[in-house]
């Protein structure tokens, strides 16, 4: 799932979501356009996508204050013969992190509320300077709330170590 | 996620995992019929199914030996509005837990490979001995390797707790 990668994420972006004590799956620091994202919305429909796999991310790692929480990662149908492929992803593609709080009960980890939703859109024209996705997440889900001002800083450095995956760091868990 | 409930469920229910180094998250005890569930076969499509939620049981519970595992829960279509109401279910309600490994690495708690399926098949004229439901799990998601010989001891006694929400343990998160 990309650890080492996410965890070289740094500065900026921890001080993003500090600010906002939310937390998602998709950042970075790079170079380009700050809003490629302006005009990307959360998806009405993703609790019915292909629930790709889920992440806990838990007091022990060094991004829990940044993006702690339990990370169900849901991808559209357009990429879902894709992901079974290891990427790359036609236009259209649309992966969703659904950030969750969790709590520790008796040793079990339980999903609570939602913390944000982040994704990245695919659109190989469009968002040619980030590898060909769009980037945004909201706080809570809420499209009141983008955190995403410059998704190059914020999502895309990080992304870039997975270039091979066609940036997608979630992998298929049959 | 009913951890209370789901420690009471006991000997009977760990012997048989640990048996099996397999485990699941629908299990009990009673007194009805040993055979109701040998016609269940593990869906091929669940995949596609609606996520509920997820769970992690970890080392620190007293579940992980029968049934530590990452466990991600689905419903089909025929259950998701049910679910959203709290129950009762339509018969051919179907949930399934898609039971898998998962590692630590710094703090995280990644998925692995798949442990066990579990299901819960709603027929309240077939089942009506246990809730219900038909109850059935195999190694691995594997239908050459079910698990449950006795529903109403080994799925049954344990959900009967839950007889307010027609036995289901799971709960929808917006």
């Amino acid at each position: 799932m990309g650890m080492i990668a996410y965890a070289k994420a740094g500065g900026e972006m921890a001080r993003v979501f500090r600010l906002l004590t939310a937390a998602v799956g998709m950042l970075a620091i790079v170079s380009v356009s700050a809003d490629s994202a302006d005009d990307l919305t959360p998806p009405a429909s993703f609790r019915n996508w292909y629930h790709v796999n889920t992440m806990v991310i838990a007091k022990g790692s060094p991004l829990f204050e940044a993006m702690g929480g339990m990370h169900n990662v849901y991808v559209n149908s357009t990429g879902e013969t894709a992901l079974k492929q290891g990427g790359p992803y036609p236009d259209e593609t649309v992966f969703l992190v659904d950030l969750h709080e969790f709590t520790i009960s008796d040793g079990s980890y339980v999903e609570g509320p939602r913390k944000a939703t982040a994704i990245m859109l695919k659109d190989k024209k469009k968002y040619a300077s980030t590898g060909g996705w769009g980037w945004q997440a909201w706080v809570g889900g809420d499209p009141a709330k983008p955190i995403v001002t410059d998704a190059t800083k914020q999502c895309f450095e990080c992304h870039q170590a997975r270039k091979d995956h066609d940036y997608v760091y979630s992998t298929y868990i049959p």
